[in-house]
């Protein structure tokens, strides 16, 4: 279902976006390994076949952290307008979960 | 929608699940203001039309804080069952952002 989308290669330290970003897209890394950083920091990694950046898709607030290749790291790029086609005809409530739990995620994030 | 869903009116202090049990429901307000606590300590409310417990809907993990009516409140519960149908069909991508989403709000209030 993916082999249409866009990819991209990182190089070592590139970043692929910065808190306070406006983003209307994720990622699925395909290879390689992303930090997400806060003040410079690293507090996670995502690897192979993890998604990151989904929360923009979902309610279109700026990034939370900062996302730097910690490798050549080459991403699948997920625009808004996928999930956007994939959520047509869902069931109101299932819309309400993903923003909830977005909300959720970006209050606990900015108490950490 | 909801109209023929089971009700459940909670006194004041009263207690509708501790952290650590199993859950299989999750609650909307319909009225009343009920406190999610952590060590005794509420460190959310949630109001009229608001849902909590959400996410033993979606990963079955067990409750990751205590819920505690602070005024008499009347729940709407919303039983694991209307989830999934409500999810049959979907595409396999936004069950997936369900997940992850569920994940890291859990992973987030571990370390607060």
């Amino acid at each position: 279902m993916l082999n249409f989308l866009d990819r991209r290669v990182i190089a070592p330290g590139g970043i692929i976006f910065r808190e306070g970003d406006q983003g209307d897209q994720a990622f699925i890394v395909q290879s390689g390994t992303v930090e997400l950083c806060k003040f410079d920091q690293p507090f996670a990694e995502v690897g192979p076949n993890a998604i990151f950046g989904e929360m923009a898709l979902i309610d279109g607030a700026p990034r939370m952290a900062t996302a730097r290749a910690k490798t050549e790291t080459t991403l699948i790029v997920v625009p808004r307008g996928l999930l956007d086609k994939k959520l047509k005809g869902v069931d109101p409530f299932v819309t309400r979960l993903l923003s909830i739990l977005v909300q959720n995620v970006r209050s606990m994030a900015s108490k950490l």
